[in-house]
């Protein structure tokens, strides 16, 4: 398995603060993240940045996903920073092979971007992938940097499964329990907290707002950051798949849709004891600030990209904590219950 | 090796002109893109589209490269159709894979477009996607559809080096020769014709010069559709590493920038020949017509997509064209000369 290496030190890239993306040029650029991308063989490494293509050997099956991240629709650059933005793209992809009971060895990145973006933001979104991808044990293996009229990030990750069998959407059994890997909702507290901010500072122009909005998006910190930065524990994937998960997704568009998609591919209905959905302390805080449900926070808020799997009672592992059970899918029976209620209008977050 | 299936066909998506991609949804679409993709486990492929990542097995080594697109930037809508522009994304980012000697296993495949997109512009995109990686043998794995101000196609291409060697930039050696795949210039023949059409229409509004416009993109319509969809052989570079090729690229920044990195890479000087450089005639008869040089064309036209590879002078196997030589680096050599001269100011294609 790949560990830190040598190149997970920050690249020396400091430019003024008004050289552009174009002033510096695409290949000059493509370059320098090549050098501080993974050069070396080593490790799953067979050929690294900087040619045609990379070469990494997941010694058995591949496992490739992609996702892409649009400027002001999937992060704000008013919101994050940009090197928080290039690491919540990975987080985004690599939970994907997470999903699947892999652990990731690398990721190739396309930046899309206006030349008249400073280098900095550029080199900066560059770093957050870095720092995330070998955070995850992987290696950036390589990517593209184009014009465009926004910034668009595409991460493809790849994982390895060393010798496990890939854990689908298909398998869930009746009797299954279901779990999941962390708490939900705190992406979604984030970014109320941010829009209630944002909103404060709209609606009236004096000082005291503007100390009022301050104090609210420092009062409830730890969710902010939760929606700059979700923070997974994504090896839960492959200790899932070890403990013989019968299926597994991540909640990348809240759990509600997630149950819904797990239970049309297992061909179950899945029932959930709200209460038991765990949430941290800082996400009812924020809901209880903002007269806001954090129920339908964890059940509907994507992005925080914790694991949703279906195991054997006996077989959960820890660190997953239940939620509910699998059960025959019947007539009149719904797909997806909460609290014996169907999941009728709870609806999660989708790019349209 | 994966062979057309059952998936090749086109899938029913026909939509009314006036519905959108925003009309119709992200998983609507998601869904029909992931029934026309491989969800079958065949072949390489262990586990198809649909779920949380796709898992292949290229039965060794995997090389992986992507590659974007940006509308009015890499393609125009009124100049190429959708299905035109799916499938150049796709020839593009495998060329990558190609150069490396390996061939295509799949794709996944991110799209990025505003939610007025028409649906229909998206499925013919997709209809391309899928047409052109099942030509070159492979499968679309999976992707991801997003909302965004512009159409950004980015496809990352992942391919299987059967027990070959991946051929490297770096190895190129004094004595070697230079050989291509095929005609270059191609592309840029056809761009410039594109160029003289739509200036003629815009400089003189009387039917006449829209008439002659016409004749002319009737004329040169072998150039202008090699710029709308090239169609280089990317069996050849498999050809190529069979045969023992110390180094490969693809062109697709032009040639010139091309030999630029190769020296670079292998520490080589390198002279070309340029009457040796294959070009079409149809390329020849755009460059007489417009009063433009086929040479410069050929040397410094991006997009081709054929492959540049140094063998051993007993090596070059069928199908590739020799070109020129690879040299001792010293002092005062130009790093690449042609016809002797150094290659000072022509320069390639570049996004910025």
């Amino acid at each position: 398995m790949a560990g830190g290496d040598e190149n997970a030190t920050t690249p020396d890239h400091t430019h003024p603060a008004d050289v552009t993306v174009g002033d510096l040029g695409e290949r000059a650029l493509i370059s320098l993240f090549t050098s501080a991308a993974t050069t070396a063989t080593s490790g799953d490494i067979v050929v690294g940045s900087g040619d045609d293509a990379a070469v990494f050997d997941a010694g058995g099956p591949t496992v490739i996903s992609t996702d892409t991240a649009v400027q002001d629709r999937h992060f704000r650059f008013d919101w994050s920073t940009p090197r928080q933005i290039g690491e919540r793209a990975v987080i985004q992809s690599a939970a994907d092979i997470a999903a699947m009971g892999a652990r990731t060895v690398g990721v190739v990145v396309s930046i899309a971007c206006p030349v008249s973006t400073p280098a900095t933001t550029v080199t900066e979104i560059n770093d957050g992938i870095l720092a995330a991808t070998h955070r995850l044990g992987g290696r950036v293996l390589g990517g593209d940097l184009v014009a465009a009229d926004q910034v668009v990030l595409t991460v493809t990750s790849v994982g390895a499964l060393d010798g496990l069998t890939p854990v689908a959407l298909t398998g869930a059994q009746p009797g299954d329990v279901l779990a999941v890997s962390g708490p939900l909702g705190s992406a979604a507290a984030g970014l109320a907290v941010l829009l209630a901010a944002d909103n404060r500072d709209a609606d009236e122009c004096d000082g005291d707002d503007s100390e009022r909005s301050n104090r609210l998006l420092a009062q409830h910190a730890e969710v902010v950051d939760a929606h700059r930065l979700p923070n997974p524990d994504l090896s839960a994937g492959v200790v899932a798949a070890r403990a013989g998960a019968h299926a597994m997704t991540d909640v990348s568009d809240g759990l509600v849709e997630e149950l819904e998609t797990l239970a049309a591919a297992s061909n179950v209905a899945l029932a959930v004891d709200v209460s038991r959905v765990p949430r941290t302390a800082a996400t009812t805080r924020a809901a209880t600030e903002l007269g806001e449900s954090d129920d339908v926070w964890a059940l509907t808020g994507g992005e925080d990209h914790q694991l949703l799997a279906a195991f054997a009672a006996s077989d959960v592992p820890s660190g997953w904590v239940v939620i509910g059970d699998v059960r025959e899918r019947t007539g009149d029976r719904a797909l997806v219950s909460l609290d014996g209620i169907a999941a009728g209008d709870l609806r999660g977050w989708q790019s349209f």
